[in-house]
C-alpha cells in the first residue's frame, strides 16, 4: 500500500479520525491514535483554554502522533494557534477557510499542515499555500460542506489527477469496504467522521449517538446553503429551516433562526428536536456504538478482506 | 469477477450504457453492444413510432443483446411497451416511477426487467415487484434524480447489504478506476451515462458534447427539486431557475418557466443558454469525444490496471 499518508504522520494505518465539533475531544483522539490511526482534537467547539487542556490530556493519554483540527471561520483562531504552538502540537488540519493565511506560520513552527477542500480549485490553492497534504471531502460528509456539492466519487479522482500532494478522502467512508473504494479512486488514506462520532469515546450526547445508529438513508440533507452549507440530520429544527428556505428566506432570516449554540444544544446537550445535528449520509450504515480502537481494527480487517476479494475478480 | 450482471444479459463486460434522452438512439446502443457492453435505447425522448424505428435499426446493427430504457413518468408508456413487445426486445430498464405497475406485464412477455432506484426503500420495492436486477443511482448522476440526495458512495454498499438482486451502480462513473471503486462498494456492474453522451455515436448536438468535455467540477447542480429533481449544467436557463428557487418560487411557477421542450432545445438542438443540459458531475473528468467502442475498451483496460494496483497494495 502506498505509504505517503502513514509516513507523513508517522502512523500505522492511513485512517484519520475527523476533528468534529462536540464529538472529538482528547478521549476520542487518544483512542484512535493508540489504535494506530491519527486522532484529531476538534477545536471548533472549544475555547482556547479548553483546547489547551484537551491537548495536555491527549499527550498524557497516548505516545502516538495526534493532531488538532482548526476551522478557520471560528473566532479566536489566533489564540487557538498560539496554544497549539505552545503545547508543541505537531499536526494541524485546517478547514472552512483559505489555506493562504496560516500555513506558513504553522510550518515555520515545524507543524505538518493539512487543509480540507471540497473542489479542485481549492486543492490548487492548497498547493500554492504550501500545505503538506489535503483532505478532499465529498458532498455526503456531515457538517460544513462545499458549495459545489461534488461527491466523493466525482471529487477524489479529479483532485488526484490535478495535484500530487498526499490525498486523503473524506465523506461517505465508515468501513473497510469504503476505504478500499476511496483508495481505488486515488486517495492515499481516509478521514472518517460519523463513525467515530458514534464511538464510545466520542463526547457527543448519548441520545445523539443513539440517533446516529438508528439513521436510515435519506435522513440527512445539506441545508443552510445561503449561509454556510451544512449537512444535518432531519429533525424539528431542520424542518423549520427547510420550510423557510423553500419559501425564499434570506440569509439574514436564516442566521436569525439559527441563533447561537444550536450544534451544542443538539450534539452535546442531546436536544434532538431543537438542536443542530451534524452528521454524514453514511450514518445510515452505522449500527453500533463501539470503542474507537475496535472501529479502527474492524475497518482494517475489512479493508484486507475486500482487497483480496478484488484480487480474485 | 462476479458474473451475475454479464450472465443475466448475456454480455461480455458489465458495462451498461445508460438510456438517456436525446443522446442514446440506435447508433449509440448498437456501438456499445457491439463492443461487449449493453447498449440501451433511451425512449424518453421518442414517440412510440420513432422508438420502433430505432429498435429495428438497432437489431440490424448488432447481433449482441441490447435494451430499451423507459422512464415511467412519460406519456404514451403503454404504446411504448406495446412496440417493445412487438419488436421482441429482450431487456427493459424502467425508471422514474414505481416498478409495481409494469414489471409482471414485461416478465410475462419474457423480458428481463431492471429498475432504477435512488434509495434503499425503492430497492426493497423492486424486490417485491419481482425485477431481475436493479440500478442504484447516486446524487452525482445527470438528469432525473432522487429526493434523498444519497450519493453513489453511500448508496451502493447500503443497497448491497439490503437486497440480494444483481446490483448495478450508476452516478459518477466514467472510467475503469470508477468501475473498480463501484464494484469494491458492492456493485456487480456499472451504468455509465455522461461519458457516452459525449461519444461519437451519441445523438446529442455537437455543441452540447463540446460543453461536456469542457466542464469543470462544480459546473452542474441538482435543481428543480420542487418538481422532479434534475442535475443540470449551469447556464442561462439554470441561473434563471436557481434565482427563482432562491426567492421561493412555487412548483407551478417552476413548471411554467420550464415550459415544454427544454431538454430537446439544449441537448438535441444545441441551444446552450436557453436549453436544459442534463449531465452528471463526472462530466468534469471527460476530456475527449471518442467512439463508444473505444470508451468500453479503455474502461476495461483501466479496470484491469487498477485491479492489479490494488492487489499490490
Amino acid at each position: 500500500m502506498n505509504d505517503r499518508v502513514t509516513k507523513l504522520f508517522g502512523i500505522k494505518y492511513p485512517i484519520i479520525q475527523a476533528g468534529m465539533v462536540w464529538c472529538s475531544g482528547w478521549r476520542l483522539a487518544a483512542a484512535v491514535s493508540n489504535a494506530g490511526g491519527l486522532g484529531l482534537i476538534g477545536s471548533g467547539s472549544m475555547h482556547p483554554e479548553l483546547l489547551e487542556e484537551h491537548i495536555v490530556k491527549c499527550k498524557s493519554a497516548t505516545n502516538n502522533p495526534f493532531g488538532v483540527n482548526v476551522p478557520l471561520l471560528y473566532p479566536q483562531v489566533e489564540e487557538i494557534f498560539e496554544k497549539i504552538v505552545r503545547q508543541g502540537v505537531k499536526i494541524v488540519f485546517t478547514s472552512a477557510g483559505s489555506p493562504a493565511k496560516w500555513t506558513s506560520f504553522l510550518k515555520n513552527h515545524g507543524i505538518i499542515v493539512v487543509h480540507v477542500v471540497a473542489s479542485v480549485k481549492s486543492a490548487l490553492k492548497c498547493v500554492e499555500a504550501g500545505v503538506d497534504a489535503i483532505v478532499a471531502e465529498g458532498f455526503e460528509a456531515g457538517g460544513h460542506n462545499g458549495k459545489e456539492e461534488t461527491t466523493t466519487f466525482a471529487l477524489i479522482p479529479h483532485i488526484r489527477q490535478s495535484i500530487s500532494l498526499p490525498l486523503i478522502a473524506a465523506g461517505g467512508i465508515a468501513t473497510g469496504r469504503g476505504m478500499v473504494a476511496a483508495m481505488a479512486l486515488g486517495a492515499y488514506g481516509v478521514q472518517i467522521g460519523s463513525r467515530f462520532a458514534a464511538s464510545e469515546e466520542s463526547s457527543a450526547h448519548p441520545k445523539f449517538k443513539q440517533k446516529i445508529i438508528e439513521a436510515k438513508d435519506g435522513d440527512t440533507l445539506l441545508t443552510l446553503k445561503k449561509i454556510v452549507p451544512v449537512r444535518l440530520m432531519k429533525n424539528g429544527f431542520f424542518e423549520k429551516v427547510h420550510q423557510m428556505e423553500s419559501a425564499g428566506a434570506s440569509s439574514e432570516e436564516l442566521i436569525q433562526i439559527l441563533g447561537k449554540g444550536r450544534s451544542k444544544k443538539g450534539m452535546f446537550e442531546g436536544d434532538l428536536e431543537e438542536g443542530e445535528l451534524e452528521i454524514g449520509q453514511v450514518s445510515s450504515m452505522i449500527n453500533d456504538i463501539m470503542p474507537a480502537g475496535s472501529i479502527v481494527e474492524e475497518i482494517m480487517r475489512e479493508f484486507e478482506t475486500v482487497k483480496l476479494e478484488i484480487c480474485n475478480w
